[in-house]
């Protein structure tokens, strides 16, 4: 068995291993996702809206009201919520230690109000009011000073984090630019700084120009798995046109953004029978106006194959088991019904 | 609810959520490790010698043959290796994208002949031979000047990555320092440089005037949740005496390691049903001789008692269920036998 091949992160300079050689294949892993245990009554099914907090936002039929039946996407503030939106930061010193509030806000978006439609059974059009209102919280929560970073993410299956089975994506805002996408902007910066170009436009370049790794493409976006990859079947999706917010995505893009999702969030049911995953979507912040040239926003997919490993957790350096353009091979390969 | 409070970690920066009101106990965790799927065999039992690769260190009965019955501690060869011993590094670029070979090392330290004696069932004296292979697999793999750091590090159940089940630890030489060690190391050496002390000493001089997190102490070690935890009730193990490197500690040392470790791992199993866990040791690296006065080395152990979420893995921004003091309470309170 050779050893993997270990490869340096363009934007970070964190070093990754990849199985180049023994490449998992998709059989090599562990079928399906496990489902979080059930509830009798699911809050966010249709008729149950008095059970969350008041809708934040829908996208709803004409003439229905708010909080009751016709809605399509209902966004409510999350009832357990990481951080919460009342109060000022009161931050403090003790000794060595600092600490202050948990200011932020933490929303869940209801996918749709069938229970067992994934985003990857949404029509696009029903996907594409998703992303808007994606783009609407985003842009409302942006306003609050006290905020310096948004997070959109998705926990799907219990494996990946996910309490509750009913669709939804999740939208936190923080006080503070969290340590991941931090040393991106950062890194991001630098390779500006040097090469007076963006790095992830320089990556598009790059998989247009190695081909291998790309899963799929329409006008605006592209998919690929990226060539550092962290995870088995990593697979980004990043808008071809240089933008580093996700908010400043022209409205006649959304359906774009919609079309690329709903195909690899396909393709990777199939490829891998319906596996756990997460999403996450990596944008500048909007206090680190420098960055508008530097980064470049994407969405991150991650399908959650092994289990991790101390070492993994213990170190940052991870070991990608299957190669990423034999994985954005098997990913093209696998037929579809879109 | 109240919002958890937000706590910076004074050696990288790095900010974490912690519950402090609505903090869960031990009960509000699922109980107990998933076993690793057993085999008919098991490559690391007493007269299963010959199934491992041959080993390159024990500890044995005097006259006891190499590869034979007779031994107490047993270090192989990974035979699935993340990382290989032979060959040169041969770096290229290719456009943005920067690879090499994957030349490490990858070794397993058999803790013990008995298949369900884990590290936390030997007496003291067993552990201390643990302990002492541990070491010396760190000094002899130090010598070779292909490797920039070692990380020792074990998964115990099936969620934490176990998947051989007799109990092992794993030894993983890598060609580069792993990205979060290097943030620590970064962070140590900016604070010696501004405080002219090591962040690490200043911790526990702050534990021992706060005293709520420490959970035991001997002559030699403090063991304690620290104020920033990542993870509920996650445990640090530290030498008190100033030490960058786990490989310089002194024999007279390693009996308080060994019963530091027996203590926090019994009050772990009993306090939290036996919980999967991970733990890794953080140490300077030979390549960064500078950090000899700003870096303090460290165990770092971790049950897995949540999935964790996309959240987390997305943006690095951690959040603890279980306040740090209140974690520590109830691992002093435990009754074990010991």
């Amino acid at each position: 068995m050779m050893p993997p091949e270990l490869r340096c992160d363009p934007v970070t300079g964190q070093w990754v291993g990849v199985y180049t050689d023994n490449s998992f294949s998709p059989s090599d892993y562990p079928k399906g996702n496990h489902r979080p245990p059930q509830k009798a009554i699911c809050q966010f099914c249709l008729e149950k809206e008095h059970l969350t907090p008041p809708e934040v936002d829908a996208v709803r039929l004409q003439g229905s009201a708010p909080n009751r039946p016709g809605w399509q996407v209902r966004v409510v503030p999350n009832k357990f919520p990481a951080l919460r939106i009342e109060g000022n930061l009161d931050s403090k010193m003790e000794g060595i230690l600092e600490m202050t509030r948990g200011i932020g806000a933490h929303e869940v978006v209801i996918e749709s109000p069938d229970h067992n439609k994934n985003l990857c059974d949404l029509r696009e059009d029903e996907l594409t009011f998703v992303i808007q209102k994606y783009q609407s919280r985003f842009i409302d929560l942006s306003k609050d000073k006290r905020f310096r970073y948004i997070v959109i993410f998705k926990n799907y299956g219990e494996s990946a984090g996910a309490s509750v089975e009913h669709p939804h994506t999740q939208i936190i805002a923080l006080p503070m630019i969290p340590q991941a996408v931090l040393e991106e902007i950062k890194g991001a910066h630098q390779y500006y700084v040097k090469h007076k170009a963006c790095v992830f436009c320089d990556m598009i370049k790059q998989e247009e120009q190695d081909k291998v790794r790309i899963i799929t493409q329409n006008e605006h976006f592209i998919v690929f798995c990226p060539f550092v990859s962290k995870y088995p079947f990593e697979c980004w999706i990043m808008p071809k046109q240089h933008q580093s917010q996700f908010h400043l995505m022209p409205e006649a893009e959304q359906r774009g953004l919609a079309g690329a999702m709903k195909e690899i969030l396909l393709r990777l049911k199939v490829c891998l029978s319906d596996p756990s995953y997460n999403f996450y979507l990596h944008c500048s912040s909007t206090y680190a106006p420098r960055a508008s040239r530097s980064f470049h926003w994407h969405m991150e997919i991650i399908p959650k194959l092994t289990p991790g490993s101390g070492f993994e957790w213990g170190t940052g350096f991870y070991i990608a088991t299957t190669e990423p353009s034999l994985a954005a091979g098997y990913l093209r390969e696998v037929h579809i019904n879109s």
